[in-house]
């Protein structure tokens, strides 16, 4: 008797988790826009747009893990002591990520349908834990893994492929019988083709149309949508 | 022509934020309660009453603006590494917060009839500014003030008086023609008190009980709802 071909390749799936499962990119954008709306209109006399450039460029500067980048953006306008505007700022952000902070349309059926087959899932995100473990929770995925592997900083973190290797060990699969699925050619497939796994490229996301830099960051497979990935395991 | 009686001595009325306009207390209380809730469900595998308790202790030691207390918690059951627990307790702390951050059940009719009347009402809160301005902010409250000051630290916060006549020279009125609101007897009434305006103690909050240590502490008059103000300052 023969295994269903399904099941004779892929065993575990292992997803990046911003800009893959839910919308990053367009969360960050929308959550940006409206703090410096709310700073503005708390009184911060300056255009919108203007404001908002400055904030990119501070968050280029200073990551975007600094905790204080609207102190830094006042200061850069001479406005010192002034915590309201500070404020309002905080609030309309935190609101705002809050508000997009859902998975993507076809994410939780498409884990669903994974598990339901007998695949294994787990997660595989670069970032500070406890944030990561915020939006997990606050996504509803806590409970939806098999493996979730969060790697804050140092060699663990992608593009290296141990993040993805530790996560296959834990499941008990072969990289060979991995697929990864990331948004991220620099990062995402390039861990995975590292890994020697088979690497899928969901396209979106402002890091996803990046011109691969190597061959090591061409993926084995493209797809525009998460759902796509319920057909393509089965042709592996 | 004589000017209205309500008019005469009363032109300002300084209110205290935590406790006074929203219940703090029993909001922290919730918060830390359910927060830890969340971490005995994320795998935190002792009695909730413990942990609580372990937790409030963490509190009293660190300060609550401390940014690590769930840390130190897993640190004292020599649990590391855990970001989801930690994670699991911030989520359902923040979360708690906000749904508990509203206006007493009288706080806006109140002030809303104190500025139809003509008093000027400011708000003289201690603390983190951005903190309690984000307070301000969430609780609808950031327009109403004919003037707000948020003292950090140092000789300014109550039970120094220098707050309260900071807003009533801001606001144009004498001290005399000043009303404080407030819950606590150790720092809102003796600043009052201090400062030679009206005093009001608001019962409610878990500072509001305290035996008054001198007669600094005691109060002109006691109320036990905001909405009694309205009456009050006509009586004076």
């Amino acid at each position: 008797m023969v295994a269903p071909e399904y099941n004779t390749m892929v065993k575990a799936i292992l997803f990046d988790l911003d800009d893959t499962l839910y919308d990053t990119s367009n969360q960050v954008e929308k959550a940006r826009k409206n703090a410096v709306a709310a700073m503005v209109a708390s009184g911060l006399e300056k255009p919108e747009s203007e404001v908002k450039e400055q904030l990119e460029s501070i968050v280029a500067h200073k990551g975007s893990n600094y905790g204080r980048h609207y102190n830094d953006l006042l200061r850069h306008y001479s406005i010192s002591d002034r915590p309201k505007i500070v404020a309002a700022g905080v609030v309309a952000y935190h609101d705002t990520k809050n508000a997009y902070l859902v998975p993507k349309r076809d994410a939780i059926s498409t884990l669903l349908g994974l598990r339901d087959q007998g695949y294994l899932i787990g997660l595989v995100t670069d970032g500070v834990p406890v944030k990561q473990w915020e939006k997990i929770i606050r996504l509803g995925l806590k409970d939806f893994f098999h493996c979730v592997i969060v790697t804050e900083d140092g060699k663990m973190q992608k593009p290296s492929p141990e993040a993805f290797l530790a996560a296959a060990k834990t499941l008990g699969a072969k990289p060979s019988e991995c697929m990864i699925v990331g948004d991220r050619p620099d990062r995402d497939i390039r861990a995975g083709n590292l890994a020697k796994m088979t690497t899928v490229h969901l396209v979106g996301g402002k890091y996803s149309r990046m011109e691969p830099g190597s061959k090591d960051e061409i993926a084995d497979h493209t797809i525009n949508s998460l759902r796509e990935i319920l057909d393509l395991v089965k042709t592996i």
